[in-house]
């Protein structure tokens, strides 16, 4: 196990409905500690890619974001959902559903921040139906920038997101990609990832396709 | 001036209405170096407290107040607005207006993260009416901890809530103090924060006194 698939055992919890929480250290209440090594250990996983920019989504992705950003030595950006009175100009917008919160957002990036000059890793707390994510994508090559690869702190495998994002060529590195969890023995499963690369063993819940779109 | 000061003149943009639009390196796109500036400098201006945590709301403070943790080598609570499913267990909220958004927001933070042998650091990007920062005020004090201190990047000083907190005894460090702004020049007039303490300078706009609640 690595530091954060440790830490999820430590001090993760499991309930009902595959739900894991880990608000006691990511996202309500932060390790800034563990952030920095999550952002050392993206940095190692990207080392090769001309990022030049971070892009995440608030709330909970930003702090990741910042943290993860003093290793690279570049800007973040954070994508808004719905709209804000403050936000003016000339905005990138994707539609995507929320199936935790049953409803559709806007997710918003300024026009300002994302070029074609850009080369962007994309950061994030959780990935399960990947919805928010590719909302994100959809941004950056709106902008006509450059998707250098994506940086998720916990990928629920067992949901769809994770394998639609790797068949469509992105480098998604998940710091820890939980398979299955019980909440009766509070017990978590992580994928093995030196055996990555065969999708064939995730199982993946039907009924949550994305239903997203850029609006221009 | 003083190094916030110096990039609110050279990238900060004025808008009618009092708008000072800082979304280009504080929060929209974030320059982290400037974050990490801001971090050290709030380091150096709490340095007697004995802050064990930092407080901030979403989204806007989080990437201040994570970067800033780095200096004080402290956890980082954010309060969340609205009810979110995924939290659960006890809850301390608080009910703040919103000026901007013209709506009522509940602030929300879980009991497990912050208790009476807490002292607490708020941090936020912005302080007007002070609304919100009223509503992290009563949370804190709702766990029975202490509040050892609030530190702001830029207060709009021509608006009441940074008089009002001051006048209630705390340590209130604002990074800049904008006391007014032109939107035909573009010109910003901060304060001499080395002369602070007469208030009687200050000019308050009427009609934005915060009706907040803490709810049980």
């Amino acid at each position: 196990m690595n530091f954060l698939e440790e830490r999820i055992v430590k001090d993760g919890i499991v309930k009902e409905g595959n739900v894991l929480k880990v608000d006691s250290f990511l996202n309500h209440q932060m390790d800034i500690d563990l952030l920095d090594q999550m952002g050392a250990e993206f940095k190692r996983r990207f080392a090769d890619k001309p990022i030049n920019k971070i892009l995440t989504i608030e709330a909970s992705g930003i702090g990741i974001a910042c943290v993860a950003a003093q290793h690279f030595h570049v800007p973040v950006v954070f994508a808004k959902k719905s709209q804000s009175i403050n936000l003016d100009g000339e905005m990138y917008v994707a539609e995507v559903e929320s199936f935790t919160h049953k409803c559709i957002n806007h997710v918003i990036v300024s026009q300002k921040f994302l070029s074609p000059e850009d080369h962007v890793l994309i950061i994030d707390d959780f990935l399960a139906n990947g919805c928010a994510l590719q909302g994100l994508i959809q941004i950056v090559q709106s902008a006509g920038a450059t998707v250098e690869g994506i940086g998720i702190a916990v990928e629920k495998g067992f949901q769809s997101g994770g394998r639609m994002i790797r068949n469509l060529g992105f480098q998604l590195e998940s710091l820890a990609i939980v398979d299955g969890m019980d909440a009766e023995t509070g017990e978590v499963q992580f994928r093995d990832q030196s055996k990555m690369g065969s999708s064939g063993s995730v199982v993946t819940e039907e009924g949550e396709i994305c239903r997203s779109a850029t609006l221009d």
